[in-house]
């Protein structure tokens, strides 16, 4: 079966943000000064063949750790839908 | 009220993503050859005031257009939740 991992990596809490805190900046002079904060990370999606879909979470789950996200500086999140 | 808007900002089908082939090529590289395509794109998270939770969806929206997503090359999608 086919599915596809949706991974959304963001710079942990704490830390700094430094491209966040320029699109926070660039929020006022589009007309959103409602916006207090901003993080800005990755998403990837990834299509993968798996048995099923606890066999895909984890398939992504090791993308996550070993290649996309940088564990020390960043927190992922996975879902998982059949295609 | 506070709200969360998550946007995730993805190349669009059928434009080259460089960035997307080279991490399909480390996959086979730490054991996951079962990944057919991976695409590269941005996550990125508001927090920001608003009336309601359409109104909030309605920032995001003008947030993206104006200033996060390249609409000639990106597509992106819109998340709110109520903080």
């Amino acid at each position: 079966m086919k599915f596809l991992a949706e991974i959304e990596i963001l710079p942990k809490k704490g830390l700094l943000d430094p491209q966040g805190k320029a699109v926070l900046h660039g929020m006022s002079q589009i007309g959103l000064p409602q916006v207090s904060d901003v993080r800005v990370g990755k998403f990837i999606t990834l299509e993968l063949e798996a048995g099923s879909e606890a066999e895909a979470t984890e398939a992504a789950e090791t993308a996550s750790k070993k290649l996309l996200a940088n564990l020390i500086m960043e927190s992922y999140t996975v879902r998982v839908k059949a295609l």
